[in-house]
C-alpha cells in the first residue's frame, strides 16, 4: 500500500481528467503528475532523505495536494501544520518532529519569521504562492520547473505517510504517525461501506491539515476525481464553487453547513449538484437537518466519525439515518467495513448495550502512535486498541452515540481543545488561584471554551485580561471565549476539582454532555 | 489488518444472524465463533504454534469456513489443499509447507493413507465429517467440544495467513504465499469498487481451495453475511438451494452457469434472487451471456479477473458491460479501486494502448512470493510487479482484455495446467520420442488439454495408455483429453517446438487464443 497509487491509476486511465481545481486554475491529472514528480525531485535536491518529514503551513489550494503527493513520491513523511497555531505551537510541533522543509503559502508568509525564530533547528523554507518569492527562501514553481521528473520511491506499507500534530494533555501537542497503510485502508473501509459518488468532483473547504480534510481530499485521488479547492471557509465562496464546478461531494463542519443555509444569498445558487454532504467533529442537530434537508434535497448526509489517531474515521452514519426527525440522526452510525468498535468500562471490558462507557476501537487504520511519546502511546494503545476518550453507547442495532468525553477535551468548531492546555495557560497569571476550563454548549461552534476561575485574595483580572494573556501563548480557539469569576470551585475529597457539577448546569437541557 | 477482524464485528453486531448454512445445518454468527474459538483452542492444544500450517483437505461446508477462522484465530496458515490433485501431488505440498495438521472430511477419508504413505513428516490428522471418526485420527467435533474457547491472537498485517498451491512451470507446485493483509485489502478494493450486495446471502460452490472461492466466501463475512455451502458442483443442487436460501449472489465459473442454464429442470426453480453472479477463470461467451441475461435477468453479471498470486482479482467487468451485443462483455473490466495493472513489452515498458503485452500488476493483494522458492518469486515479483503470464491489451477507456498467456499454461474448466508438467510425465512413457501439449478449445472447459506426439521408432502407444501412463502422477484434469500422433512435429531453428503452430488451427475461428 502506498499513497502514490491512485495518482498512477488516475494517470493511466484518465490523464486528461481534471485533477484540480483551485479558483480559476485548473491541471489535468497529466499535469498533476509531471508536477508532482518534479517537485519530488526539487525537494530531494536540497537534501531530503526518504522518511524525513516535510511541513506545509498553508491554506487550501491544488499547491497544498500537490505538496502531500510529492513528499509521498519522494518517500518523505508531511506535515501538516495547523493554521490555526500561534508561532510558538507551531516551531514547537516543527522542532519535535524535525521538520526539514517548511512550504509555506501567500497567507502565512507573515508568520514564518516568528515561526522560525522560535526553531532549534532551521528548516529549508519554500514559499508555495502566488507572489513573488521573498529573500532567504526557494520557490515551490522553481523548483518544479527546475528538476527533471524522478521516479516514485514507491515507499509505504508501514512506512509513515504524515505526522499531524494534535493537542496534548500534557499541555503539548502530540504527533499521530500514520502509516501509507493506515491511510489507504482507512479510505477503502468507508468506499467500501459507503460507495463513492459516481464522476465525483470535491469540494475541499474543510483544512487539509486536519485528518478529515485530507482524507476525503486523497480518497477522491484514488477514484480518479476532481479535487475543487476552496483555500478557507467562505459561505459565500463555497456556493459560487459548487454551483461552477458542478461539486457532487463535500465535507463540512455542522457550523459551516448552518452558515451557508442561513446566507442572505443562498437562493440565488444552484447548488442541486451537491449529491453527498459528509460531515464530522460533531452531530447534526435537529433544527439544522431539517433546514438541511429543505434546502438541499437532493444531498444525502454521512456523518464520519473518527478522530486523527484512527486515520479519521471509524463509524459513517448514511444518509437514509438522516430523515427528519429520526432518532438515528444524532447517532454516528455503524462501525465502517473493516473497522472494530467496543464500548468498554474503565477494566477495558466491554459493556452490556445500552451502556455508557469508553469507545475503543482497532482496525488497520489505526495509528502507529505519536511521534516520539512512548508512554502518551501506551496510554492510548492499549492492547492493539486505541482509547478514544469518547463516552459512547451502543444500540441495540448496533448504532452508536457519543455522549461525552472521558478525556478532558472540548471540541469547539471542529477543533480539539484539552482542557488541561488551557488551564495550564491561564495558571501563569499571577491573579489565578484555581481554575477550571470546560466546553458549554454553543450553537455555531458545538461548544465554547469556558473558564471558572478565583483569584488570589487582594489580586484583580478581567475577562478581558485573562484572554488576552492566554492569547499570547496559544492560538485564538483555543482561549476561553468566557470567563466566570467564583469565590470558589466546587473540590472532591482528593481535592480534584468536580468538572462535571461546573458543566451540570449548561448542559441540563440537553440530552448529553457534549455536542 | 487481521481477518478474523470481519468475525468479531459479525458477531459483535448481529450474533443472531445465520453465519452458515450447510444443508440442514444453520449456525449464527454467535455458534460459529464460539466452534471457531474453541477449535482454535483445539489445534493450539496438539501443539500447533503460531506460523504453522493447517492443511484442508475437504469439500465446501461449514466446517470448512470454520477450520479457515479458527486457524486464523489460532495464528496459524491456511494451507487449502487442491482437492483434484493425486495423492502424491498432495503429499508433495503438504511436505512442502511442512503442514503439521491435516484436516480431511468424509469425501476425501479414502486418499488419505496414500497421502500420508507419500509424505516424509507425518501430519497429525483430524477428521471433520458426518460418520465415525477412522482410528489414528482426531474428531473434529470432538476438538471443538473438548477444548475451551481460546483468545484470539490478532495474529495480521504482514503475517501469513495461507499458502495455496498453484502448478509450477517446473512440474512442481508452488505455494503462494498470502498474508492477512493480502487478503483482506484485496477484499477491501474490490467492495470500494463494487458495493456489496445488502443483505448478502452468499452460495459458495465454487471451491474454497481456490482464491476466488475463499476470498469471496471470507469477504462475505466482513460484512456479516451469511454463506450457504455447497459441496461440489451439481446444478440441481446448486439452484435448490439458490431457491431455499433466497442466496442473492453465487461465484461460478462459466462452465458452472452454463450447466445451471441448460438444466432441464431449471425453469421449476425461483432463482429471482439472485442480485450478482460472480464468474471468473475465463471470459463469458456471447451464446452464454444472452441466454444468461434471457434467464436470470434479476442478476447483475460481473467478470473479476486475477489469480492466486493477486489474491484473486485486480480487475472486474461490472454489470453494465454485460449488454447483450456488448463488445465489452469480453472484456475482464477496469482495476478495481486501488490495484495497478500496467501491459508491458517484453522489457518491463509500458505499450501503447490497444497494443498486446504481458500484463503486470501491483497493489497491497500482491503475494508475498513462493514458499521456499526465492528463485520463482524473483522472476514473478520484479521491481514491485507481479508478472501475470497473461497477454493482454487496454484499450482507450482503460478496460482490459486478455488475448492470450505469455506463460505456456492452459485454463480448464478453472484449473491451471501448465504444459510443460504433463510434457514432462508424457515424456517418462517408453514409448514417447517429442511432445507437445496445447490448450484447445472447448465449449463447456473454455479449454481442453490436448497432447501431441511422436513415437519412437519401432514403439506404440494407443491414446488411452498415454493418458493412464499420465494419471498414475497427475491430476486428472491435467490429463490430455485428446491425444493426437504425428510423424513429426514443427521445430524452430532452436529446435523449439512451434506450440503456436500447432495451436494455430484449433483458435483460427476465434477472436484470441485463449477461452
Amino acid at each position: 500500500m502506498h499513497l502514490t497509487q491512485g495518482l498512477h491509476t488516475a494517470l493511466q486511465l484518465n490523464p486528461e481528467h481534471p485533477a484540480t481545481v483551485y479558483r480559476g486554475r485548473r491541471r489535468t491529472y497529466r499535469e498533476s503528475a509531471e508536477r508532482v514528480a518534479r517537485l519530488a525531485a526539487g525537494l530531494r535536491s536540497l537534501g531530503l532523505g526518504e522518511g524525513e518529514r516535510v511541513a506545509v503551513l498553508a491554506l487550501n489550494s491544488d499547491h497544498y495536494q500537490e505538496a502531500m503527493l510529492a513528499c509521498w513520491w519522494a518517500g518523505a513523511v508531511l506535515n501538516p501544520v495547523n493554521i490555526r497555531w500561534s508561532a510558538a505551537e507551531i516551531a514547537y510541533s516543527l522542532d519535535d518532529c524535525e521538520a526539514s522543509i517548511l512550504i509555506v503559502d501567500d497567507h502565512y508568509l507573515p508568520l514564518v519569521e516568528a515561526i522560525v525564530a522560535g526553531m532549534r533547528q532551521k528548516p529549508q523554507l519554500i514559499h508555495a504562492g502566488e507572489a513573488g518569492t521573498p529573500a532567504g527562501m526557494l520557490s515551490f514553481e522553481g523548483l518544479i520547473a527546475g528538476s527533471a521528473p524522478m521516479a516514485d520511491t514507491f515507499r509505504g506499507g508501514e512506512a509513515l505517510a504524515v505526522v499531524m500534530y494534535t493537542g496534548g494533555t500534557t499541555g503539548r501537542p502530540k504527533g499521530v504517525m500514520l502509516s501509507h497503510g493506515n491511510l489507504l485502508s482507512g479510505v477503502l473501509m468507508r468506499m467500501a461501506d459507503l460507495p463513492p459518488v459516481a464522476d465525483m468532483v470535491g469540494l475541499c473547504v474543510a483544512p487539509l491539515f486536519h485528518i478529515a480534510g485530507l482524507a476525503s481530499a486523497y480518497g477522491r485521488i484514488i477514484t480518479g476525481a476532481t479535487n475543487v479547492f476552496v483555500p478557507v471557509f467562505d459561505a459565500l465562496e463555497v456556493m459560487e464553487t459548487v454551483q461552477r464546478e458542478r461539486a457532487n461531494e463535500i465535507l463540512l463542519v455542522p457550523t459551516m453547513l448552518q452558515a451557508v443555509l442561513d446566507h442572505p444569498r443562498f437562493a440565488e445558487f444552484d447548488l442541486t449538484s451537491l449529491q453527498r454532504v459528509l460531515y464530522g467533529a460533531a452531530p447534526i442537530s435537529a433544527a439544522l437537518l431539517e433546514k438541511a434537508l429543505d434546502k438541499l434535497p437532493c444531498a444525502g448526509f454521512v456523518h464520519l466519525y473518527g478522530m486523527t489517531e484512527n486515520g479519521g474515521q471509524v463509524t459513517a452514519n448514511p444518509p437514509h439515518n438522516h430523515g427528519a426527525g429520526s432518532p438515528l440522526s444524532r447517532s454516528v452510525g455503524r462501525p465502517t467495513l473493516g473497522q472494530w468498535v467496543r464500548i468498554v468500562d474503565e477494566q477495558g471490558n466491554e459493556v452490556p448495550r445500552n451502556t455508557v462507557g469508553e469507545l475503543i476501537c482497532r482496525g488497520p487504520s489505526v495509528m502507529q502512535g505519536y511521534w516520539n511519546l512512548p508512554e502518551e502511546t501506551a496510554k492510548t494503545l492499549r492492547d492493539g486498541w486505541l482509547y478514544t476518550g469518547d463516552a459512547a453507547y451502543m444500540d441495540d442495532s448496533g448504532h452508536l452515540f457519543v455522549v461525552d468525553r472521558v478525556k478532558d477535551m472540548i471540541i469547539t468548531g471542529g477543533e480539539n481543545v484539552y482542557s488541561v492546555e488551557v488551564e495550564n495557560v491561564l495558571a501563569r497569571h499571577p491573579a489565578i488561584a484555581l481554575c477550571a476550563v470546560i466546553g458549554i454548549p454553543h450553537d455555531s461552534w458545538g461548544e465554547a471554551v469556558h473558564a471558572v476561575v478565583t483569584l488570589k485574595p487582594g489580586t484583580q483580572a478581567s475577562e478581558d485580561e485573562l484572554r488576552a494573556h492566554c492569547r499570547e501563548s496559544i492560538a485564538a480557539y483555543k482561549c476561553p471565549k468566557s470567563v466566570e469569576f467564583r469565590e470558589s470551585l466546587p473540590l472532591s475529597g482528593a481535592g480534584k476539582i468536580l468538572k462535571r457539577d461546573l458543566r451540570a448546569p449548561f448542559w441540563q437541557e440537553k440530552g448529553s454532555a457534549v455536542n
